[in-house]
C-alpha cells in the first residue's frame, strides 16, 4: 500500500474526536505525504515564462488562467490552433471579435512550426466537440495575449511521424527530426532509464560514479583506437574502446564498487549499425563472484525497466557457450522461440546416404536438423533458393542444407534414402508436423551449428513476412551465456592462441591447472547478456594475480607486457579478486523502444560512414593548424585513393 | 518535520484503544516509511562475499557472525590487526590457540596492505581497551577463520594520510595514492554531489539527460580544440570545448530542458591547474530569462549542497561586472572579505601633487585606493616589497602603489603632501583606523581597478600567512555577476571587436539599438557565478534569431559563417527563445573539498605537462599505426626543438 492511500485511510478510520496535537500532526504529516508524492512528477514548469505545458491540461484545470510556450502544429480556418510542446497537443481557440484583431493577426499569420506564447483561460471544449483521441481533448485555450517569440521558414520536411523522410534528411537536420514524438520518446526514456539505474547503483547499492579519463595510451593490439596527436612531436594519445584498465585500478585503489555512463570509442570505418563512439553502463566490483555480477544486473534492468512495458523476470536463464552453440548455433542465441538444432548424428550412424557417412566419418562429424513448423505451407522455391544462397554464401560445401519437405510424403530427393525406421524416429525426436520442414546438414560441429543457426534466424524472418507471428515484440527474453572458452586459436595463425574476450579475464577456477598444459580447453569466467538475440552486455572476473598475469600476457598470448607494466605493477600491491561488466546502452535502449537503428536512441548519431551530416564533420583542417601537433597529412596518389574508393 | 518522526509522535499521540483497522493501518504506514527511510542508506554489501564493511561495525553488532574483506592496515604484536576497507577500520583479534595456528599464520604472515577475507564474531572490546577516537572502537572481530586474497609487496610509500609524497610519486601510485582517506572522501563525495544534482535537474525539474557527440567539428575560433584524424585523407575531427552548439540545437529540437554531464576538452599545453579533459555540468533550458537560470542553479546547489557543511544561502548576491571591476579590480571577486577599492579622486582634485594631477587629467583618469586593516602592524620591508614588485611585473608605472602607513603619524613620502583635510576625509571615506595601511594608486579607471583588485588578493594571502584570519575557510561566499559587455576589441587589433564569451551570447535588451551604433557599449545577458574568487560557471540567454545572429556574426565579428551555416539554419526553423549555463564540477569540487588541486578531485589526472604519469601517456605510435589515419610526424629540426624546450 502506498503512503497517501495509507494516509487517507487512516483519517477516515480514526475517531472522531482526537487531541489536537494529533490533528496538528496529522496534517504536518499529510502535507508531507503529498509534497513526496508530488515530487514523483517532475515540475516541468519551473523557472520558465510558461505556467503549464501544452499536454498537462485536463477538465481539472478549467477556469484556469495558462501562459503556454510552443509551436504551431497545425491551424484549421484561422479558427483553431493546435499547439505543440513537448509534452503534447493542445487545441488554441483563435479570437474572432474586434478588439481582439492583433492577436488574432499574429496566431492567423505565423507559419506553420513558429514558436509562440499564448495567455487565456482554459475552457470546456462545446459538448459534442471533446476529442477523446487527444489527452486534452475536454477543453480548449481561449487567448487573451499572444506574442509571436520566432517564426519559422518553409521547413525542409513535416514534422509529423507519418511523413517518411530519408535517414539522410533526418539527419541533415537533425534539430527538426527532434521534434517528432518518437525521438522525443526515444530520448526522455533513455533519460529515465538511465536515472534510474543510477539510483539502483549509488542510492541502493553505494557504487561510486567515477569518470576515467578518455585521453590515454593506446591499448596492446588496440587498433580500433583513434589518435589524438599531442603536443609533442611523435606522441599521440588514444580514445579507449573501454575504461577496462581504469576500472581495475580503480579495485586495486580500494573503490570497492565503480560505476560510469562511460563514452566509448572505437573506430571500425564504416560499418552500418555501429557509432565511432558509444555509451557503455559500465561496473567494476571488489570481492565479487559471477553469480554476484549477475544478480546486480538482473536488479539493475528490473529496476529500471519502463514502466509501461511487462516487468523484467529475474533471474535470467543460463546457458553455456557449448550449449548455446548446439542448440541455437551462436553465442547470443534469440531464445524468444524454438527450432532448436539437434543432433541426429546417431540416426544416421549406418546410414546408405554417401555424404552423410562421409560427414561422420571424419573428426568431430556430425548431423544436424531443425524443424520449420509450417515450412512447406510458407517456403516455395523463393524462399528456399535464398535460403541455400545464404548457406553458400557463408559457409563451404561440406554443410550445404538439405530439405525435407513433410507433406503425406515427404518430398525431397534425399528422402527416398531414409528409411521408414529413420522417418518416424525423426519425427519424433524433432517433434515434427505436417506441413513443417526440416532442414538437415552434415559436417563438423561447429560448422554445422553455426549454419543452422544462421539458417533458424533467416526462417524466422521469412516466416514473418509471411505473417507467422514467430517472436513476440513485447516479449523481452534475457539469457546469460556462460563458460567461454579463456583463449581461440588466432585466424591468420591457428597455432598461437588469443584471448576469446580480453587478457584480464580470469580462468574458470576449475580449470586452472588446464592452464599450463592444454590451454585450448581452459574456459573462463566471462558471462554475456543476451536480450532477444543481440549482445547487451559481457564482463568477467578478472585476473586479480600478478603471476597469473604476466603467464598469460608473456608466455600464452605473447604480449608485449611493457605496455601494461603499470597494471601488472598495481596487482602486486594488495589487489582485491575483483569483476566486472559493461552493458551497451545504446543497443539496449534500441531493443527496448523497437527502433530500427541505434541511430534513433542518439541525439546527434553519425550516418555509417561516421559523418556528421548536419556540420558535417570530419572536416579539412588548415595546415597550420595541424603544425602544433607536429603532423601533415599523406595524401594518398591517384592510385591508391582510387582504390580505397 | 520528517515523516518517520512525525509518524512516531502520531503513535504516542493516538487515544491508547482505536479500531483494529486503524492498527493495520498503521503498522502498514509505518512499514512503508521504514522501508523508505532504510533504502537511504545504500547497502554495501550487497553481492558480494562479506557481511558487513569493516567501518559499520558497533556494539549494536554485538554476538553477530561477520565476514569482512579488507586491507591489513598494520599489525601490534601477532596479537591485534587492524582491517581496512573503504567504510573505515576495524580491529581483529588474532587467535592464540594452538587449534587456529593456521589462521593465525595466514594473518601474521600477510605483509602490510594485504587483502584478506577474515570470519568470526563481533565481540565488545575488554573494558578500558576501548577506543573513542576510532567509531568502531568499542568492538573488535574474534576471528575464526581467514583466508589470504592476494599478498603485497614492499609498497613505494605509506598509505597514512599524514606520510607527504611528492605529486610524482602519488600520480605514478594512484591506484595506492586512490586507497588514501583524503582521495576516497573526495571522489564519493563528488559522486554523490553528482547524484543529488541528477535528482534536483531529472526528478524534481524534468531535465532530460542527452549525451552529446565528442568527436565533432573544429568551431570557428577554437584554436584549443584537439584534433582527431580520421581514416579519410585531410578530414579531422576535432573535440569539442563544450557541447554549446549541441545545447543550442536540442532547444531548436524541442528537448526543453537538457542537461548533461559533460566531458569537455581544452589543449593548452602545459599550464598548473588545467586539465586536458573537464567536466561541465552543462544545461540548456527553453522559454526562461536570466533570473530563471539563477534561480535553477541556485537551488542545485542548495539541494545538492553536502549535509556536513553549512546549508548554501539562496538567493546568491548580484553585482555588475562594472561594479565588480570598480570595487573589487576583477570579475571574480572574493566577497568573503573586505579591502574593497574606494575612488579617492574627488578628493584630490585639486591636489598639488604632480603624478596625482598628472593622472586625473588624462581620460579616465582616477586614483582609488584600498585599506589593508592592520596592514603597519603585519607588513614589514619584505612584504611590501613584494606588492611593490607585483605591481612592477603586472602593470606598467602609471599605476605604481603608494603606501601610506597609518600610525600616530601618516608614514610615507606622500603623506606629507597630504593636506590635514584630505586625511580626515580619507579617514572617514575608507574607515581607516589605527595600525591600518593604504595602497593607493593613480591611473586610468580599469588599469588602477585591476592592479588594486590583485594586491588585495596578495595583501590578504600576506596578512594570513601572518596568522590574521581574514577569510573563513567554512565560508562559501557565491556571487552572480552579470552585464559583462558584449564585445571586447581584440588583443592585437583594438579596432576589430571579438566576443567577451561566445559569439551566441545574447545582447542586453536595453542595449540592442546600440548594436548598429556604438557596438562596444553593448552589455550581453551573460551571467559568471562566482564563488571565493574563482569562477564556477558561466552561461547567457543566447540568440534565438537568425538576423541578428548572422549580423553578429558577419558583420560585427567578421568570422566566416560557412562554418556554422547549420547553427543559423536551425535559428530559422522556429528556435526557441532559449538560454543555459556550465559550471566547472572539478573546480567546483575542488573549492568545496579544500583540495589543493583539482588533482585531488580527478581519480587519474594528468600532469602539469598533460601526461598521465602512470601509464605513461601520451605515447610513440608506430607509423604503420599512423597510415591509416593518413598522416605522418613531422619531426621538428635540432633548432626547432631547442626553442621548444
Amino acid at each position: 500500500m502506498n503512503l497517501p492511500s495509507c494516509l487517507s485511510q487512516l483519517c477516515r478510520a480514526l475517531p472522531r474526536r482526537i487531541g489536537s496535537t494529533t490533528q496538528l500532526i496529522l496534517r504536518s504529516l499529510s502535507r508531507s505525504l503529498v509534497l513526496s508524492s508530488q515530487r514523483r512528477i517532475p515540475e516541468f514548469s519551473s523557472f520558465v515564462a510558461r505556467t503549464n505545458t501544452c499536454g498537462e491540461l485536463r477538465s481539472s484545470h478549467l477556469g484556469q488562467e495558462v501562459t503556454l510556450c510552443g509551436w504551431i502544429q497545425y491551424r484549421r480556418q484561422n479558427i483553431f490552433l493546435v499547439l505543440r510542446d513537448f509534452h503534447g497537443l493542445v487545441q488554441v481557440l483563435i479570437p474572432q471579435d474586434e478588439s481582439a484583431a492583433s492577436v488574432k493577426k499574429i496566431l492567423c499569420d505565423a507559419p506553420v512550426e513558429s514558436v509562440v506564447q499564448v495567455s487565456g483561460t482554459v475552457i470546456s471544449r462545446p459538448p459534442g466537440q471533446e476529442n477523446p483521441k487527444m489527452p486534452t481533448g475536454e477543453i480548449e485555450i481561449k487567448v487573451k495575449t499572444a506574442k509571436l517569440l520566432n517564426s519559422c521558414r518553409k521547413l525542409p520536411f513535416e514534422i509529423k511521424d507519418f511523413v517518411k523522410k530519408t535517414e539522410t534528411l533526418r539527419l541533415q537536420y537533425r534539430y527538426l527530426d527532434l521534434r517528432s514524438f518518437q525521438m522525443q520518446y526515444n530520448l526522455r526514456l533513455r533519460s529515465q532509464m538511465v536515472m534510474k539505474m543510477r539510483e539502483y547503483l549509488c542510492n541502493l547499492h553505494g557504487f561510486v560514479d567515477i569518470e576515467t579519463p578518455t585521453l590515454f595510451k593506446k591499448t596492446p593490439g588496440g587498433a580500433k583506437e583513434f589518435l589524438v596527436p599531442s603536443r609533442e612531436p611523435g606522441k599521440f594519445y588514444s580514445l579507449p574502446q573501454s575504461p577496462q584498465q581504469f576500472k581495475q585500478l580503480l579495485m586495486v585503489g580500494g573503490l570497492d564498487r565503480y560505476f560510469q555512463v562511460a563514452r566509448c570509442y572505437r573506430d571500425e570505418g564504416s560499418r552500418p549499425d555501429r557509432q565511432p563512439e558509444f555509451t557503455q553502463i559500465d561496473i567494476e566490483m571488489s570481492f565479487v563472484d559471477q553469480t554476484g555480477i549477475q544478480r546486480l544486473i538482473e536488479g539493475l534492468l528490473h529496476c529500471s525497466w519502463p514502466s509501461d512495458k511487462d516487468p523484467v523476470v529475474v533471474p535470467f536463464p543460463s546457458m553455456t557457450f557449448a550449449e548455446a552453440l548446439a542448440t541455437y548455433g551462436t553465442d547470443k542465441p534469440d531464445t524468444r522461440f524454438g527450432m532448436k538444432i539437434i543432433d541426429i548424428s546417431d540416426l544416421f550412424r549406418n546410414t546408405e546416404i554417401g555424404f552423410l557417412q562421409d560427414a561422420l566419418n571424419k573428426p568431430e562429424g556430425t548431423i544436424k536438423a531443425i524443424c520449420v513448423p509450417e515450412g512447406t505451407k510458407y517456403f516455395k522455391r523463393r524462399e528456399i533458393d535464398s535460403i541455400r544462397k545464404i548457406a553458400a554464401d557463408h559457409f563451404n560445401q561440406e554443410v550445404l542444407p538439405i530439405f525435407l519437405k513433410v507433406g503425406r510424403n515427404w518430398n525431397s530427393p534425399v528422402a527416398k534414402l531414409i528409411i521408414e525406421e529413420q522417418r518416424l524416429e525423426l519425427t519424433r525426436l524433432m517433434e515434427i508436423q505436417e506441413e513443417d520442414m526440416v532442414l538437415l546438414t552434415a559436417g563438423e560441429h561447429k560448422k554445422a551449428c553455426s549454419l543452422l543457426g544462421k539458417l533458424r534466424l533467416e526462417c524466422a524472418d521469412l516466416l514473418e513476412m509471411r505473417g507467422v507471428v514467430l517472436r513476440d515484440t513485447s516479449l523481452f527474453s534475457f539469457l546469460w551465456v556462460v563458460d567461454f572458452p579463456l583463449f581461440l586459436p588466432k585466424e591468420e595463425n591457428p597455432s598461437e592462441l588469443e584471448s576469446t574476450h580480453h587478457p584480464f579475464t580470469a580462468p574458470h577456477p576449475n580449470d586452472i591447472h588446464l592452464l599450463y598444459t592444454e590451454p585450448k580447453k581452459v574456459r573462463s569466467q566471462h558471462y554475456d547478456l543476451v536480450l532477444n538475440g543481440h549482445e547487451i552486455g559481457g564482463g568477467s572476473i578478472r585476473i586479480h594475480d600478478a603471476e597469473l598475469q604476466r603467464y598469460i600476457l608473456e608466455t600464452l598470448l605473447k604480449e608485449d607486457v611493457k605496455l601494461l607494466s603499470h597494471l601488472l605493477q598495481a596487482l602486486e600491491y594488495g589487489a582485491p579478486p575483483h569483476g566486472g561488466i559493461a552493458l551497451g546502452l545504446d543497443r539496449l535502449m534500441c531493443l527496448i523502444t523497437g527502433a530500427p537503428s541505434i541511430r534513433d536512441v542518439i541525439a546527434f548519431p553519425k550516418s555509417f560512414r561516421g559523418h556528421d551530416l548536419m556540420s558535417n564533420a570530419p572536416d579539412s583542417v588548415p595546415p597550420e593548424e595541424l603544425k602544433p601537433y607536429h603532423i601533415q597529412v599523406s595524401w594518398p596518389t591517384d592510385a591508391e585513393a582510387e582504390k580505397s574508393s
